[in-house]
């Protein structure tokens, strides 16, 4: 009772097959930012769950009528908040076919191919970074894990058998310490905090004027603890902060995190995918120095929530600081195999490999570059417009496919320059045609359109500057 | 380049899900566990990728000549290995729809959809396990996140400030200790371990005669430390522990946790579902008293991987010990709504509860309550069988649908026991129409068979005992 028949489930799969393909082609009929109010959906589903099975058609019925209007559409070509997350295709595809082997490759013999399909595809991914030999890569489900799971390598590699021991009430264990420019992302902090590190054991180096880490004060703030007794472990330089997508000087970083025994920690998360365009590939310079590099191809690779992928140098510190074996989890092949459980706290592990594997064959290395350099390219148009437009200024350097931008107005002080700019953003936002999101830069409130998705065009960008154009006008009239 | 076009995608993914229609039916052609050696999958593959798009049929080729015999068929309904994870029709259907949407609920408003549909689900489930009102559920991916999240509110309930100050080098922070029975799941140590309380900081307590853990000794483990300097500041017990299903006092344990202002975190990761039957509704007798609770609808709720729930009564310390807001997340809606990047390391968030929900409604109450009851018949019944067969015996009491046991041989030690018992689960599972695993008790080497595949019935419960007195009959000739 309850579970579909074959040919039901045949029947409202195919249909769903459909739907998405029509939705994908047709993504730009929806707002992009769902218009629902707090509250909306829940109160449109039935409080209590049925006793009995329900017919399918009532799912779906909801699905479409009830559910859909509270998407917020990261498929939509003209999204450009956040970062875009968009599904390719082939990467739909490995999806389905996970969901339906529903393998979990916790052990090896749990399932081989996970295991090594995801060692195979990780490889693939490093040599299209131009990453040299000798990283073993991991799934995890997000950027923030990959972040948490190096640093936690970092702690164990520091020496003093936190693993064991813990770090409470030891006379032995000076403050460990962590480095990061100021424009790192709030993921860093969240794994300083779970590791029990201290948030104020978190340093946040100042940067130059382009956003990015300097050296001499990472090297400073490094020498000043030293001195007072703090023990430095890690340092995590962006290569894409989330702000701006500026670009810290891994080499540099490297070269002094060595001088003290600190795990580098690569937070490429958006952007490390970009260096498989040939000219772009040294935005991954010095990253063979590092212990660990993280990046996501959820994010600008195509491939369907969730892909995050953690390169380590050094995996027996990940596995010194993760590995146990209860008896119910031994196997006769334990030995001769990787089994990734010994590689992060989770156990199941869904076959997320098959989507991005997919994605990379379908798509090659020209594929996935072409599409890249076409953001990139569709970033400086845009950034061209806005430079050339009086009223508006670019806030930020445009390194890769964002560009950071806001309107300006004669004799307006900053707090009435950033309400504007946030009204114009809600009403563009408001409108659903476009989607952007905003941050602060030393206290500037900044507009951000970050290009990302497969779909995204120059129409798109194109529409976006309209809207705005449109939005501050409007309001600069109505003012 | 590279992507497909709508009309591939249609046709690619309609031969799919015929062909996981296929798979899901006719799973008993494939060998349960797979048969592939150590670096086969490997060696099959290409060392590097296309340059150039491929075309999607030689995926597809390998996909099922390369791929398929590496996969260990967790929907293979003789799958007794571990604890089952299966996927029933309505859930990879959901699975596929959220794949196409690929939607980032990490704020309300980046899809308000996926925050409120799975605010509700999780409530529906609640409500149907017979759980009280007052508890606030969150997805993760698996119970090892879950309970990792629930120790680190604990951690910061404590009261020490944690999250800013860190655990080194405080004179007014005693070591912190956490509880559990010496039968707990790794993935507690694990928690233990990555907040840095020091895994020697888990106290593993010991159990009855019937592997539960034993409140007597929790409460004097307790008390030795308290009286020595430590801090209690969390316990775990266990509903349904991983070797023999075991299910702990959690009345009597809260009642002890509560003296002394612990955390109680109850993993019911497994079994917890099981409380939708009524009759197996006092398996979360007390947990209403408890702080926090883990359940996994993707062990035997049939929905597929992955899907654990966290449930917590005390949702503010789990914000406490996450919650940061970047300048680039900050929203005008954040005040209003739940927002669940703050509870939890995680910042993407798919569209997890499509998939639950699909499966709560196309089961109802009482379609999930016949196939877990089912199940426990099922396992009664075998044990029955091994109990009435000279040779072999019981090791633990059959709770819910896990049978322990072994075959013995007059005068045999228990080195000889041990041998002969993975000898004979070696084989069987090597033959491949069955796959079972095994544990320890008290030192004793047990087989396990755990029923949980939604596919599961007699015949194959019946086909599993065949296999194994067949293989214990041929070692015991040829020895």
């Amino acid at each position: 009772m309850g579970d579909l028949s074959p040919d039901e489930f045949r029947a409202a799969a195919h249909a769903a097959v459909d739907w998405i393909a029509e939705y994908l082609e047709d993504s730009q009929q929806y707002p992009v930012r769902s218009r629902v109010q707090p509250g909306d959906i829940r109160a449109a589903l039935p409080p209590s769950p049925p006793d009995r099975p329900e017919p399918l058609e009532a799912m779906l019925r909801d699905f479409h009528g009830t559910i859909m209007p509270g998407i917020t559409h990261w498929n939509h070509p003209a999204f450009f908040a956040y970062f875009a997350n968009s599904g390719a295709y082939p990467g739909i595809l490995g999806e389905l076919l996970a969901a339906g082997l529903n393998a979990n490759g916790m052990l090896w013999v749990t399932s081989p191919a996970v295991t090594e399909l995801e060692q195979v595809t990780l490889d693939w991914l490093r040599q299209l970074m131009g990453l040299g030999e000798g990283w073993f890569g991991e799934i995890t489900d997000t950027a923030s894990v990959s972040t948490f799971y190096a640093l936690a390598a970092a702690r164990e590699r520091a020496g003093f058998d936190v693993r064991t021991r813990g770090m409470a009430a030891r006379a032995d264990l000076p403050r460990l310490r962590v480095y990061c420019s100021e424009h790192a992302h709030s993921s860093i902090d969240k794994a300083v905090i779970a590791l029990g590190l201290g948030h104020e054991n978190l340093v946040k180096v100042r940067t130059d004027e382009q956003y990015r880490l300097r050296p001499d004060a990472l090297a400073a703030a490094i020498a000043a603890d030293v001195a007072a007794g703090f023990k430095p472990i890690a340092v995590v330089p962006c290569v894409g902060t989330t702000s701006i997508t500026s670009i810290d000087p891994v080499p540099e970083v490297v070269r002094i995190a060595r001088e003290h025994g600190c795990w580098v920690h690569v937070d490429a998360a958006y952007a490390g995918v970009a260096a498989i365009v040939p000219e772009l590939r040294y935005l991954l310079d010095g990253v063979d120095g590092a212990d660990s590099l993280v990046v996501n191809p959820h994010k600008w690779l195509f491939t369907p929530m969730d892909c995050s992928v953690l390169y380590t140098r050094d995996p027996q510190s990940l596995k010194q600081a993760f590995a146990l074996l209860p008896e119910y989890l031994v196997t006769r092949t334990q030995d001769e195999t990787v089994n990734l459980m010994d590689y992060g706290i989770q156990l199941g592990r869904r076959f997320r490999s098959l989507k991005l594997w997919m994605v990379l064959r379908a798509f090659g290395r020209e594929g996935i570059a072409e599409r890249i350099r076409h953001h990139c390219e569709l970033a400086r148009e845009f950034a061209g417009m806005v430079h050339f437009e009086g009223g508006w200024e670019l806030t930020a350097p445009v390194t890769l496919s964002l560009v950071c931008f806001r309107r300006v107005q004669p004799g307006a002080d900053e707090t009435a320059i950033a309400a504007h700019n946030a009204a114009i953003m809600e009403r563009v936002n408001a409108r659903g045609q476009v989607y952007l999101s905003h941050t602060k830069l030393e206290g500037r409130y900044t507009l951000r359109l970050a290009i990302g998705n497969i779909r995204t065009d120059r129409e798109h960008i194109e529409l976006a500057w309209r809207e705005l154009r449109e939005a501050a006008a409007l309001l600069e009239r109505v003012a």
